[in-house]
């Protein structure tokens, strides 16, 4: 089917080529005058694509996705699709969805997993909206998807797609940690010679097989220590909105915050903390930790 | 190869079945009269075993193998082989080594992976003790494993292999937790149609595609809500040991431990922190936490 | 000086009563014809007031406040001050100062510490505002706050009260978690006799000597193990509040998360992660738990 | 009373010194030739005493305390008393106890609180032992302890002292922290203007107000945002036994660990699970995280 696509970023980019490998027509723009884009304003965008129109905006969330939305409500018509497949908030999806609901546009918003992988694996699609809407985008996300049974849902009314993503990268979180946890235990043991080949050991027959244990084969094969990377980590959001939107639903999410806060620890975030254990530690114990020194009180 | 198995229960069983479709000659005791032994004491299993003798003890850890190394110690001759493939503390190895080597006897320690499932799929291995040792099982290890590149190393010395077997008990805990935690939140979400349904749309082509979420798929296959399992989950010792271990060597493991606590706590075990927070709000805001309320101070 | 106070229910009625006792004269309201209130709505409550007025607003966060300060903007005139001492998000301070901005009116917010205890102990206040406006209310926090050298803190601007009081809650969540912790570990421990007893004795001397202490002391002179307070606490929302909003700044809260997340918990806040902890045990095990059984897989 | 000291550290120099203030005969020795010591040997010390004797040692827990104990064995006679007064793990005391239980040695364990500030504010002390040799030796104690009706406990049987001030400096890890993580939010947020005098009027009348409060007042007297501080603390070993006694009794203990995980992730003890983090994202999101950038993936 015919689609326009918003963005053509490294995400986007690879979408597009996946989508005419597919056999879509698929109409490109991006803000970057640069890149492979088909047309050069989001008027011609609109103006390129047949009525009933769908358009998918893969753009960064907040500003830019704001941006492109509230001027999509403008240029579209009423019947036509917008599907958000960038990392928005779930709450700013049902925003987006009213708006456009007042020109009788349609909404949808579609979580996408699959980083770099995707192009060539396909992309894990959770879709929030309603069901009419999504029949008709379905084509899309066929060949989007990855092969096998699996790949594609409709999570939830609008929102849940991102809700869903949501979720999907804070498990994320928490399954990193954990094999965090255990590579830097191991790495401490004089019991274990060499960590990353016990771990990599477990890809076949255990119960942590997992594709990112794959990846962790792949990124150790020529560096067993992982001496070349960084012991610090940024976060990108998702798994802090999910640890908010537990809190609010009274569920614990432990091991996903303590991946959160691993992260943003290794950014600096601790170090009040730290210095109000060191004072106080001098006020009772009389003196200030030195890093050399193993302070007993 | 020959060798001897002792312990005949559910992973006993399937290991010697497997061993057996793969050309050993496996000579089996276990201490139930009932069940499917060769032999009917230690002393007939070491009697039927060719010297240098090969016995894999695959009873529970703790006391039965402390009483079957000990007295393996005592009817195995110099030269002969132990294989403790329970799920005994590292530190019992070491300590099972040093003494069976009073008399000559090797010792390596297997950490075993796969559950149920090993019969079919094979067995994860974790091996700790010399390589000389080692290579002299290999031919049972090798039968043992699962297909693929993977599923067998050579962890370390002596207690490695025990000690690897922790690590990955300890990352399946937290693996569990992650997923848990995601699926818990989308239970109470009213973004989410049917929370199973999205975790299980993550087996193709997502980050978190792993084998624990295949195994998912099946549990929630006639039962989406999980609300014919009980909230309440017992803890095998083993995530606990790597907890211990990790905070000896100075490294948190903050996700592996939330796994852990939530099962404890499942058991009760946080009923007297929550007595003395209600105790103290009591004494400060001047009544007590009535269930069905929702009170502030 | 002379003050309105909405809001005569515990916390409001104790804090007239020291008020009076100090010499302001307090015109009271409240909802509640049967309280002892001095005026029978707002309109009378304003009119009864010598401009420029004080009133201070001691109502529940949310809907009450929000309805009570609406009316307040439009019945106050240009120079009276709003005070609003309930425990409302920092974010609905600074959206009520600029609403009540609009019509000249002055806003403070005000935390309020002290519980049952307030009465007789004085309250720790925490307010936010200008510090012009501050001045103005000064003898009235003055009267409220406790005896001693601290006890009341111009926090910061609008907002700032109400985050000091979330911040020190969250606190308090972490301390009461640390007792509570404590106390749980010594109940268990055959080492410990009458843990009761052993933490009292802290009350003097220890480095853990601390108000909440004494209060423990209080709350187990009769009941040393507690066996009457239920195993279940609610929270009431600062700790959370906190927590999310360290979460967006940054700084890792595990402690005071910890705290909220045993009360979520008690609460049945986890059921639906351990519910799949215990499912993919049984796939991977091949059993469900049993209540009374330690499994081992 | 008469009593020999060993250990004339910061510790046991102050405890003499407030001993012999209120009247007791102290026998003091150090290895230390420098010391203040009246006697240069343990023989010595222990001809200078008159049966029945107590020897209250204060040195490093460990190896100096098992040395001194081992020679006591020898030294000693029946009906002496041996205090442990260090800050030893609860299990060395019961074999302490049955060593010298052999050779007729009564033993009690004393967990010791106060830091620098005993000295003049007394120590709160936790004994473990019988409560017959506890009353021998109760006129030591009552000059020890600090004034007011608490500050010393007969905790519970042999190594319920220690048990108990582990527990104690779990208690203290986990105010630290919460205080800290109070801080840290505060030092962020635009709402605060001056965390440390926020913090500081809590001191009076709040729910927080504690001894740890008072130090944080004395410690950011002239330092208002603890810039002096380093960001980086040591565990002394206590809190890591709390977390593990309790794991080991099933009870959960995520406030104190994570005082403790905060600790040793300042060490560097979470970089190799960062590194993890870190190499998998660059496996699934295409590039390494760069210290200055906010990732996407």
């Amino acid at each position: 089917m015919q689609m326009g696509m918003i963005g053509l970023g490294r995400m986007g980019g690879n979408m597009v080529r996946r989508l005419r490998e597919g056999g879509h027509k698929i109409v490109g723009f991006d803000m970057n005058p640069d890149s492979d884009r088909d047309v050069a304003s989001l008027e011609e965008l609109v103006a390129a694509l047949q009525p009933p129109r769908t358009v998918w905006v893969m753009v960064p969330s907040g500003e830019p996705t704001e941006a492109v939305i509230t001027q999509l409500g403008n240029l579209l018509d009423a019947g036509d699709i917008v599907v958000d497949g960038g990392n928005s908030h779930y709450t700013d999806d049902t925003r987006h969805a009213s708006e456009l609901k007042r020109n009788g546009i349609d909404f949808l918003d579609a979580g996408v997993s699959g980083g770099v992988w995707g192009a060539e694996r396909g992309y894990a699609l959770m879709v929030g909206g309603e069901e009419r809407v999504y029949r008709k985008v379905l084509p899309i996300f066929e060949t989007l998807k990855p092969q096998g049974e699996h790949g594609l849902v409709l999570a939830g009314p609008v929102g849940g797609g991102h809700f869903a993503k949501m979720v999907h990268n804070g498990i994320e979180y928490g399954m990193m940690q954990a094999f965090g946890e255990g590579f830097a235990t191991m790495m401490r043991s004089e019991y274990i010679t060499d960590p990353a080949a016990t771990m990599t050991s477990w890809c076949d027959g255990s119960v942590v097989a997992s594709w990112l244990l794959d990846l962790f084969e792949n990124a150790t094969e020529h560096d067993h220590t992982l001496a070349g990377m960084p012991p610090v980590a940024n976060e990108s959001g998702e798994a802090r909105w999910m640890v908010e939107a537990a809190l609010e639903l009274g569920v614990p999410t432990p091991a996903t915050a303590a991946a959160l806060w691993q992260r943003q620890t290794s950014r600096g975030g601790a170090d009040d903390i730290l210095r109000v254990v060191t004072a106080l530690r001098a006020q009772f114990g009389g003196h200030v930790t030195k890093v050399d020194e193993i302070a007993t009180h």
